[in-house]
């Protein structure tokens, strides 16, 4: 007998991984939750049926989501993520140490337990002194927030479900609000490839352009998201990710990684021409 | 009944499209050629149960392989494209008014045939006055050409039945005598992702730099090949992929792409940390 994880990217597609057993199945307040072993990719995580995390590929996810924003500006001193409960979120932050606090806000505490105990290597900063963890919502958490963080990453889910709230312009208000005057603000964005997932996209982008005076287009290869390619947002007060990289900085850091570099930084912003043309037009 | 082409990846993953009906299925001398009509993808091409094309997609594989050649040399008057039988390549070179004479050299005519009667968008070019087609075995074809290209493209299959010759160290040096002094070579290699793919692409890497001053690799992505993450490579005698690209001229062809553009170009040779690693140390 063969297992394997399926899953319907779009109705019409759908990427299969062959898994050895499955480990976990949880049903929380907000989710289910179900831990598999595969072949390819080493431990897989899925929320309601969908790819969160997998051991093999995480390191690209988790290196996009952080490090350009740090490498804009290395001086950030606090930071808040949203969602992100598998913990590979913090774990690259932990690694900056002029970092001095991270606020978490996780939704589901089954997905940080979950984490603990069968992510080992991705959940490791999750007990860090210099994180604090708030099993909340995310939405009523930014409320009233003002002048509080260098950085906000939106680690969420697809805009369904839980994560849904985490795609309006409320929430990217209250962000907004609660950023510094240097505050840059990071979210994941779906791929641009599958036209429900591009319209999403899109849509977001155009909520943050009415609020953020910056807002560029980041993207990266990630397998085991839907289509393999992945764009992620970031909309800024006054620091640009290209004029304002810095460079030399960052690499004296000497903070090793498998995915990210400078150059690389670079390059994630120079998106295919229809890319940046659905941007552009604010439509497909 | 629901019909889904599944093809699979690695013996450990799997793609699936669904399809709304197979549309031809042939054996040539050389590979098992099928067509069906998906619902995400439009019609794909398969070659021994491998995707080789889709309707939808083909535009990034066909920039990519075509447009940054042409960027670092605009003035590129004779090209030889070894495969290429579904004619998306000789497509792209048509749209270059200098371009004096193509030669495309597929063994397998059926993939030509099918092309034509199929894909039309794809093969349109394939009746033009400049391209000479040669239904032949590229490696036979290679021997004993001196100083005749411009650029040579390998379009061709993976590593293992009719494409396994055009991977080799023999062919790659006869391409090289084959080439003027400014010629270029690009070829189609495979994706990073996966092991088996990975040792191909680097040990074609290995060979290139044996023969040729100048090698590089960059990189797509291609959401229905493994990974959706794809590499080229650029071989030269002389020009460099990023120093002599000649943006401005390019531009002024006026040529639309959906996927290229002189900003990508440049991205797309900022390959991820662990590629760079793969590719400076010869293995993985």
């Amino acid at each position: 007998m063969e297992l394997w994880y399926s899953e319907e990217q779009t109705e019409n597609v759908r990427l299969s991984l062959k898994v050895k057993e499955q480990l976990f199945t949880g049903q929380s307040d907000f989710q289910k939750v179900d831990v598999f072993d595969t072949y390819e990719y080493g431990r897989l995580m899925t929320l309601d049926g969908l790819v969160m995390v997998t051991e093999k590929d995480e390191f690209i996810y988790h290196d996009m989501i952080v490090h350009i924003a740090m490498a804009v500006n290395p001086e950030i001193k606090k930071v808040l993520i949203i969602g992100g409960g598998d913990g590979g979120t913090a774990r690259e932050l932990m690694r900056y140490q002029g970092i001095e606090h991270v606020d978490m806000v996780e939704i589901d505490k089954m997905v940080c337990d979950v984490a603990k105990d069968f992510f080992p290597t991705i959940s490791s900063e999750l007990d860090n002194p210099r994180l604090s963890l708030y099993y909340e919502d995310g939405v009523a958490y930014m409320k009233g927030k003002k002048n509080q963080y260098d950085l906000i990453i939106i680690d969420s889910t697809d805009p369904v479900g839980p994560g849904e709230g985490l795609f309006t312009t409320d929430f990217y208000t209250d962000c907004f609000n609660a950023l510094t005057d240097s505050g840059i603000l990071v979210n994941q964005n779906e791929s641009p490839v599958y036209e429900q997932f591009a319209r999403e996209a899109i849509r977001a982008n155009e909520k943050l352009k009415k609020i953020f005076p910056i807002v560029e287009v980041y993207q990266a290869q990630i397998p085991t998201y839907p289509s393999g390619y992945w764009l992620f947002g970031f909309a800024s007060k006054k620091l640009h990710p290209l004029r304002d990289i810095q460079a030399e900085a960052w690499n004296q850091l000497n903070i090793k990684t498998k995915y990210y570099n400078t150059d690389l930084h670079l390059g994630a912003f120079a998106l295919p021409t229809y890319v940046k043309e659905y941007i552009e037009n604010g439509s497909i």
